[in-house]
């Protein structure tokens, strides 16, 4: 904060520049852009600026760097790690919340893309593609809350990335206000583009820390018109990993989800969510959700469904498997993987980790990483839920509520348990965070598995994009 | 260059450190890597040096940035642009070629993935990923003598692009050693990793730069099996881009190449190359060659073929069509196509353009392009000949060699001819280099159709990760 400019002072510019509605700062107003949704993460703002237009981006962050006050730019506030709001460690930043930045500008069906601003939420966005038969391929939980700009700057993931990729990769381009005001118009929605450095990619799942993305070029894609969906107990983690390179040797890119679970986490889902049916008759240790897509031929994808499994239960890769009859018994099953989360909150103490290793270690790590939580705990429970195809596990060591009450240090063996998971990870050239990004639950793991000379290239491209270091300070990067 | 070490001493101390046979010094031994493979690029260096490993590169960028000489990194010496070899504007570099480092470090098929050095040659890479039914993507025509490491630092398009993107899309992790000599890992083969700053696309498309890839871990798709193939007349530009659309709502990941030409075109393949035959009978203004690629169901493929042509017909949009009955009546023609760049060199004196453009701006491109063109030289001969699917056209004014020798300044005419093309691709938020890179040729254009803002970004970049600007100096942001 500059002497000369006065936290009032920056409110009445603020005020000026936006109209008085446009700047929220009682508790009462702002209560809903400094907490997370839930209820984890609190941290004070000087107040919440909403504009509507880039230009007006522009002209808060030349008010805030002349003040020197920092700030972070915020989406629908759906992280997961605290990502979204202030930390509370007294410096209160002016919270830039894009929601009013919302058009679309454009849409481009014969180009396979759509010009959309950082407000739009995902579900938008997806609806609008659909209409003139694209597909705006990511797609999470929290599509109907969360914004583009957000989902671009945590680069986020979810349950298509094994077919299409992560969100960076369905960017052509940008638009972004940097650290000093100045607007970069990268909002180029070309296939191929060789003429200097790639910029987009520098603030694609940077966190907000380099700059502010305000619009962006997407990518769309064909729209897949048939779906064909199994469920299948496979002998263990190491068949599930055969039968996925059976898939992708057989169907290519008809492939679009191989999400695995454990019988615990099944059997978390059938006791605690109503109307969630066994797929299966019989028990079985490990289940797999197969599914395929494409612009034609359902009755190929069945069949292609149906002799791959085939193959695989005569190698005896596969104890019993079911496919889905209709689209009502589709909707059936990935119901089931969808009610992870509420099973998991209503069942338990679950600690959650987002770790992903390469696909061809998945087994290795699914078997060391329990290891090496009952070597803390013996027989402790743990719910394994992951994007197969992805490498992508969350390994969720489970204490009952009872259980962690009676801890006498209930947050050391927290880190305890996620550290020895991390750990596992790490040692299979993994990461401690696939798809949810550092935010503020993440940092103190990138000092711990981030090499000095990697540390050193961010805090460089940091310290030249955001000199001031007034952007989101003190995240990502420890 | 330092006062303290002269030319010699920097000499000394490279041979000390890679023996005597790694560093080139006499014009007879350095010819090879000074000049462009077509001759038209020529500079001094101080050496070449041929280091076979990490070390030994971070070792020799380490003795240069001591000494404050420039360093030239050096794959194939393809490249189209003069992006390969140093300028010839008197501050001779050390030119670092990676041939020497050609290991394939590891290939991992159930993740999809392989670990190479930068010297490996792009066909080994694809021959490799064969061998385990993998598929490594980017192809182009220079693959059986270009690096790696070149096509990375160059972002090399090709002609997959529209199935699996450019070379960027196709990357995992890297190796890369900076401008003080820090080697930086980031080899990792994740197809999640959301942890900081995402620093590999920094490097990739840069030309050199920002720092010296040294190794790559690479993505590896399902291995297609099965092709079907098509050669069309279309009505025109507009006509094509319909039927494009038709293709990928009906097939869509299955179709792998859309590639346009016109009958000039054409014909100078015709003309000058032997044993090339017109595909269909009569006449035709435009041409189109479409494929689809599948891993199963070759019987399907030409029935989504048959089936979209025939709709296509139907509606007037085509005018004559084949298909390819069998894999020799497929590559012949590919030859077709393939004999693009050999027949112009035959037959007249042709000014390459490089541009790209929104998909559905391809027909405005064409016809605005055109009369530019004939803005300048009445009715002048123009090849045209371009991969649709990604908007990317190489529109090539053609002067006969007695018209191009009787210009009095073929020089400016060429200049005159490539601007008013650029200009057209600009005007339809377009680029002028869509695969090419920027290398010599594009520098002036760097600071003709960047902006400002994007331009300052760069130069930010770059100061931060070579503060020395030894890397490739000059280059890449004018």
């Amino acid at each position: 904060m500059n002497d000369a400019v006065t936290h009032e002072t920056l409110i009445g510019q603020l005020q000026a520049t936006l109209g008085t509605t446009a700047v929220l700062t009682g508790a009462a107003d702002t209560d809903g852009y400094t907490e997370d949704w839930r209820g984890r993460y609190h941290g004070e703002a000087l107040c919440v600026v909403l504009p509507s237009s880039t230009e007006q981006v522009s002209a808060v962050v030349k008010l805030c760097a002349a003040a020197g006050v920092p700030i972070l730019p915020q989406g629908g506030n759906t992280s997961l790690c605290g990502g979204s709001v202030p930390a509370n460690d007294g410096r209160a930043p002016v919270i830039i919340n894009l929601a009013r930045m919302r058009h679309i500008r454009q849409v481009d069906a014969a180009n396979g893309s759509m010009v959309v601003e950082a407000g739009c939420i995902l579900k938008t966005v997806q609806d609008t593609a659909a209409d003139v038969g694209r597909l705006y391929p990511v797609s999470l939980g929290a599509e109907g809350s969360c914004q583009i700009g957000g989902t671009l700057s945590t680069n986020a993931g979810g349950t298509s990335v094994l077919r299409y990729g992560n969100t960076r990769e369905n960017v052509l381009g940008l638009e972004v206000v940097l650290a000093d005001g100045t607007v970069w118009d990268g909002l180029r929605a070309l296939r191929k583009d060789n003429t200097g450095i790639d910029l987009k990619h520098l603030f694609i799942g940077a966190e907000g820390t380099l700059g502010i993305i305000t619009a962006a070029a997407l990518k769309l894609h064909p729209l897949p018109t048939h779906h064909s969906l199994a469920w299948f107990a496979p002998r263990d983690p190491a068949a599930a990993l055969q039968i996925l390179g059976m898939f992708q040797s057989a169907c290519g890119s008809r492939l679009s989800a191989f999400e695995i679970m454990n019988r615990h986490q099944l059997d978390l889902v059938l006791a605690n969510v109503p109307n969630r049916r066994n797929p299966l008759a019989g028990e079985h240790t490990w289940h797999v959700l197969v599914e395929l897509g494409d612009t034609r031929d359902a009755d190929v994808l069945e069949a292609v469904l149906t002799e791959t499994l085939g193959v695989a239960i005569e190698q005896g890769l596969v104890e019993d498997a079911v496919i889905a009859a209709n689209e009502t018994q589709r909707a059936d099953l990935w119901e089931v993987r969808h009610s992870v989360s509420e099973a998991n909150k209503k069942a338990a103490v679950g600690l959650t980790t987002d770790c992903a290793v390469p696909v061809s270690s998945v087994p290795e790590f699914i078997a060391a990483a329990t290891r090496a939580v009952h070597d803390i705990v013996p027989g402790l429970d743990i719910a394994i839920v992951g994007h197969m195809g992805d490498g992508n596990v969350h390994f969720i060591p489970m204490f009952s509520f009872d259980a962690w009450e009676a801890l006498s240090d209930s947050a050391s063996m927290g880190d305890a348990m996620r550290a020895c998971v991390n750990d596992v990870a790490a040692r299979l050239s993994g990461t401690f965070s696939a798809e949810h990004g550092v935010g503020q639950t993440g940092l103190p793991l990138m000092a711990r598995y981030k090499s000095t000379a990697e540390l050193a290239l961010m805090r460089t491209v940091k310290a030249a994009l955001d000199p001031q270091q007034l952007l989101n300070p003190g995240r990502l990067i420890p």
